[in-house]
């Protein structure tokens, strides 16, 4: 432990990077009542910017219909989802994909819910599907609006789940397709690729190389980071071990490195996806130590993209099945129906933190708004899989600039105990079904634990000596105070006599 | 047209069959949210109080889940119906189908949703599964409350669409395992079948003596009604014949005239699927043409059977394809994003009849409740395919039984006009995708049109002479008018002097 | 009635100076719950900008207190009406007034809730709570915010009911004073005045002499107009001769025609209260009569003045008593309850109007969005007391430019039986106190009538004859349509035959 | 601190006097929405059967009117009043008074807002305004509804600010009056008195001897309990010394006993108000101390009578004044705008205690519903003004009957720290006008602290030790556990290789 003194001057801006994107479930999911309350809620504490999900263009979402021979573009799922997302403040970050069966040159599938993984039939019936779509969100939202949505071409493409044979020509050939057919509609609506996985830094070169040598229009780059090793499955679950945190820090800033020097170089890098683990189904995700092992990268990331989107906001997801209980190591922020996990509460108070950076450090971030309410979120450094166990406690000292004579602090604290309902469900015997009872049990368990206090300010600061438990991850408020006057008032005289019984205690 | 006098003794009370329970597109599908705030509406205004819906047991609800060699009973998203149903005030009547591809002997699928409509492989699966099921509700929601749920087996098995092979003696197996499976673990629970489509009432006499032979438990019966021919297929939509609303209430009566000597005379009879076509993509459904044809079955079918579920309360529908229109010749009382048909307008005035009748007749249904207040339906008598077109007008004279000197009148009207959001959207050019201000536009559209006014009450009754527009169904309240004394009062100095311009123009 | 052939080219755009403020009783009455309801309903339909109200200094808002000889400013129910305020899209139109009785130099009071009419007994101790009062408004709600609330001095100091002695030098003193303590603060802040009644025109000139002579800040000047003579009283009502409605629009104009010459001339000019009668108990309020008579006001005062303030949004007020009805001649738009009168109406068709004026005349306005849509505000003309009775019809033909082959209208009609709930609560009885049934029937009988048709358009035009009831108010709204193609559709099948019935009849 | 061993067979139910009524500020301000709002959140969460207050007939709610020599009863103010109290599932307690102005024989007023407390000129007219009252009610909401409603006559007759000269003849008289004419409408209404304050309990005998010689209808008695001395005023302040809490028990008790032998002996007894401070301005209500000095008042009083109403469920009050700062010493359980202060805790634990009794003590409550969930209600005991100061900690052990293995217990904490916004506000600097971010903290600060565990089960029994925090009251939910297989479930697996970090610590 080390006793930081926190500069009074900011290093700068606290950039909204970190909440530019957020991941979710196919977008078929978003008609549903739990998730679009899941989403209310994410907006209301979050308030992420942008969303991106699979399956805009899946069967499931019925956008080309065919009935005795005539064929339709047709939105009535589209436009619920996107009417919903527009009301509750978040846009969509369209990806393309996956391939409606009518258009499909095979019958590979991905997913419990198969979609169709095969380039289209004919490049031409893309390009027509694209162009229907794309109008029509023109045509509904006004031109203004989308060119705000970035454009993503297809998912992980380099990996053969996800795209028939992995075939990078074949990618590289929807990508022109696609691409072209969007500036055809408009120049000013953005375009970009190839989302690719952790571990295909491979494809940089020869994707640069390819918009470039064919005048291919791209206005962002995109790729994916996790940290987990191979699926170690046990039935209805996974585990599997996990890199350091900084692995991730380093998979965000790989598209930068790789580019450098191409045509590329300088655009906008979107990290379309990232999480500890990529399965839907490793308790993990559930954990006060997920909170804590990302704390760092999302505290730690606003400069490197532009953004980096936590795949996703809430557990309504079926890659891999139905869920069957209600923790499952699914990877949303929420559980269905909307019980906050660990993770959730390190995104509500990074929306807290002031909007200027005081300080960066191993274990803190500390930020300041304009009227002087100074924010500081901290947390337990901890390993990955091979990373040391960490300790009971770890302790934060930092000394805060403050104005005036007194300050008020609030904290809010999320670790193995507190705000912690995963916790709590197992206490409760991991109950698959919960009841309404339990249900608001694990809400209730879900808040952080809540300290507050005075403080003296000496000398234009005040000293927080934050102690942490195992895997926590704090937030504190500072707040200046102006004593209100008041004769008369004698804290002493509250039973009528004069004791010291109800005074106030501090500083 | 006739002048019906009304009796001022009611014949009896109005049975409350005609709510009993209502139809719903797959229960997966009420996991939605459009459907939620559907059901919402619809539950405020009539006030169902069961609903009934196919897909109970299918994959996409994950009831039965199967992983790594592992068998759970999973409730994720049963659990998320049934709660909301019972916040909304309607309880479920189950319907237990179709197969779990796990417990499937076949392939075989029925709609675009691919239920697998196979018997199982081990009858004995399947016992544990209904077992399992029943049980969890039971845990769930308390024993009184499920009692008071009927469960029918499966659907229309005398369908090769539904039942491989329509195989009679198979569902006669499903049935016998299903009933004793649910007797095992309370004999209060109801369960019934055999749920048969229209034209299979040869199914009546060899149910009636399987069940009487073995002693099977049964506590009611149940089969569907239809009037419509073949599908006369066109690009995204359907024709087809109809035949006169009469056929309808002799369908109700089916059951009962076909029991009759049996042992199971006198059980409940549930007719829990009916309407004017069976095709979700027949725009009949969508006119006011559908709800003038239904209100003598609706309201005329009250003491005939215990229930005939209207086949479906909402647009939130998928059997055939995702609809690609807002209007689409769904089976929904409401449009998908709840704008009313015609139809629901007839379900919204029954609901707001009175508690006793005190006539009715091919053309009105009047009602009174205790504190004096009398409802009339009214509607224009309407064919089918082979009856004469209906004339511009139809007149309703009724003199109706009124307290005190004067009473006030409120009538709403729903015909090729007024109330009639099918009407505004052909004008509009029948937009399949309608932006936020067409939908206002066609929510307002299908409000009934209001008309109010006071009558002077002679020799204790009101006559009431209601000119109906082409295909209507009107409503008509007649409330009782206590005039409060007001001394001073005079209309005509409404503008200062002595004039009537102002002045209320009764009667 | 003659054919207006509406121009294609828009004569400038609708000012929003109609809706820039409106009146509400005092602003202890915006504490309660019926009035915010009825606000919020008002700001989701109509959309005013400001609001302004008496009684913001007065003892019940408890804004200065004294207790053991200790003064206090205190805000906590100032608080909850102006956050209330600013939370349903609100601005205060501020108003200082009437006097706190700790700093009153008399006893004399105005209303049954007795507002202290007299001048302070210091102007120093009334400049301090001037000071401390707008301090606190920067304080909580930022300076921008409040720089854009406009503070008007007192109400009606011409008039002995509401300023001692109508003593006008103690009113000149009183706005220097409250003028210079404002700009003390900030001189971004507004301040106007003499808010003077009607018929007081005389002020005008000693009001710009003595501002300039001592150059004291003025940013706005005010007054208000009414129509009504002397007061005819009757139990629990008042009836009144009324001037026509041009003579609102000669007292909207007057302050510009006095002040022009003198120092004053081109400062922005409030109506910051007008109506037909200035009395809470007079039933013209309640009829479509009063709306009729203000359409061509509220149409055509746009370019005359910045604002003319409706008095009031809502029933909640006391000023002669508590009312004892729920009609009872109130100024409101709503009722208590949120009962919509037809002036209520009007100003929601204004509303909806579109953003530029292409015609204007003595019983239309009609106005167009940029996307096409074309609407129409039309009613018929009334007189005064000495008019004539208005015909039974009023017809308004007008040729619209308009798009494409077909247009789409949505007529909605106000007048002596259309969204009139006044004349359905005397058909009703004249309940006093509505039960919840009783006022469901009025809600329902206050909405607006609605036909809606499809046109053919012809040369670019379509020709609109609408016929109006009498003292109707009607409002059209013309969509464009662009027909979607359907293959197969043919209304003529719907019966599965071939036959004209249910075949849609336009045009 | 003891060991309790708490019994696994009930003592009893838990009787619901303790919520059976609760008391509001004068009636006129259940119009306002702070109010109601605050009313909707204590019905949620504490569920009040009966609702209490001054004013119903005081001139600010218009019951009687009286204009242009016409006399109306008005119910505009009282129908949205009991309207709003029965959607919010809490009845009337009616209390008759005070007079209205048009009545009344003096000019004597009682609070800043002027109740007259003079007897009526006319009994004739009293007794003409009650009828007209009650039957009005019985016509609105039904005879059976208006019976379940206790109708008390006037409030503390026995203080002359509260009635003319105390004068005991002159409330036998009023009481007969009203009486008589209530029971002239219904004989089975419910009417009652005398409403005395603490400290007059010499006004039992002559009633019990007034009634009974005349038989003068009673159904009920009822008085007031306080335990605060003398008024030490300080500006906008009060501080008063306390007796301790037995004293509220003995008052509670006092009817009967003086009852005893008299007509009167074991009718029901209502205490229609209690609190430590009888002073709206005392700050001693907003403190943890007074939910640890009445927990033993509220837990322990349920057999005593039949009701005792915590005066009152919310800060929206003004009889002395408008409250100038959010915390300012008043009765509520709710400050302004919904901060929960620490008796308002002790409320909603009650209502979350279980229905039967297992075991009361000095320190503790505890009780069990049918499914086997125990709760405990644990105090730190604390004396009066008198009483020596509590110490620092106290612990409460308790060993409950648990079933199976294994539970889960959930405590919720309220001390000077945790669930203790008037702390976080002395901290803040008493902010007397809170801003929206500091309104967000004190909430937030308001909320228990919760703790959660897992305990194995011995022996049938679980050892609770409870320590308690100074002036705490906590409250533990024992809920069983029934522990779900997971084949493959390993928390040491859960980084993927087996260590222990992530695996769950109990018991």
């Amino acid at each position: 432990m080390s006793h930081v003194v926190v500069p009074a001057r900011p290093l700068g801006r606290l950039s909204d990077s970190w909440r530019h994107c957020v991941g979710t479930g196919r977008l078929n999911l978003a008609l549903r009542s739990d998730y679009q309350e899941s989403l209310a809620l994410v907006q209301r504490e979050i308030g992420f910017r942008h969303i991106r999900g699979h399956g805009l263009l899946s069967d499931d979402m019925g956008v080309l219909r065919v009935s005795e021979g005539e064929t339709r573009y047709s939105f009535t799922y589209l436009d619920q989802v996107f009417d919903r997302f527009l009301e509750l403040g978040v846009r969509p970050f369209l990806e393309l994909g996956f391939m409606p069966t009518a258009l499909a040159s095979g019958e590979d599938t991905v997913f419990w819910w198969k979609g169709n993984i095969t380039p289209p039939r004919e490049q031409a019936e893309w390009a027509a599907l694209v162009r229907a779509v794309v109008a029509h969100l023109i045509d509904r939202y006004g031109l203004d609006e989308v060119r705000a949505w970035p454009i993503e071409v297809w998912n992980e493409p380099n990996l053969t789940a996800f795209w028939k044979d992995a075939d990078q020509q074949a990618y590289f050939r929807l990508y022109e397709t696609t691409a072209r057919a969007i500036k055809d509609l408009d120049a000013g609506l953005q375009v970009g690729g190839p989302a690719i996985s952790p571990g295909s830094d491979e494809w940089w070169a020869p994707f640069a190389e390819f918009v470039a040598s064919r005048d291919v229009p791209v206005d962002f780059v995109s790729r994916h980071a996790y940290t987990s090793g191979p699926a170690q499955h046990i039935p209805f679950g996974t585990y599997q071990e996990l890199l350091p945190p900084q692995s991730l820090l380093e998979q965000f800033d790989a598209p930068r490195r790789r580019l450098a020097g191409t045509a590329l170089a300088g655009l906008p890098v979107h990290i379309t996806e990232f999480n500890t683990s990529y399965r839907p189904d490793n308790p993990i995700h559930d954990t006060a130590y997920n909170a804590a092992y990302l704390a760092p990268v999302v505290a730690g990331g606003t400069d490197l993209v532009d953004s980096y989107s936590y795949w996703t906001f809430c557990d309504v997801f079926e890659e891999v099945d139905v869920p069957t209980s209600l923790f499952h190591g699914g990877f949303g922020l929420l559980t269905h129906r909307q019980v906050a996990k660990p993770t959730y509460h390190l995104y509500a108070f990074m929306a807290r933190m002031g909007a200027h950076v005081l300080a960066r450090g191993e274990d803190h971030l500390v930020c300041r708004d304009d009227d002087g309410r100074v924010t500081v979120l901290a947390w337990q450094p901890v390993g990955g899989t091979e990373g040391a166990a960490a300790p009971e406690r770890h302790t934060v000292r930092l000394s805060v600039p403050a104005p005036g004579e007194r300050v008020f602090t609030r904290r809010e604290r999320v670790n193995e105990h507190d705000g912690n309902a995963f916790a709590a469900w197992r206490e409760l015997g991991r109950p698959r079904s919960p009841g309404k009872r339990e249900l608001e049990v694990l809400r209730d368990c879900a808040r952080p634990a809540v300290e507050h206090r005075a403080h003296a300010v000496a000398d234009g600061r005040v000293s927080l000596d934050l102690a942490l438990s195992r895997h926590e991850v704090t937030f504190v408020e500072v707040l200046p105070v102006r004593p209100e006057e008041h004769p008369g008032l004698d804290d002493r005289r509250l039973l009528g006599g004069s004791d010291d019984r109800l005074v106030a205690e501090w500083p």
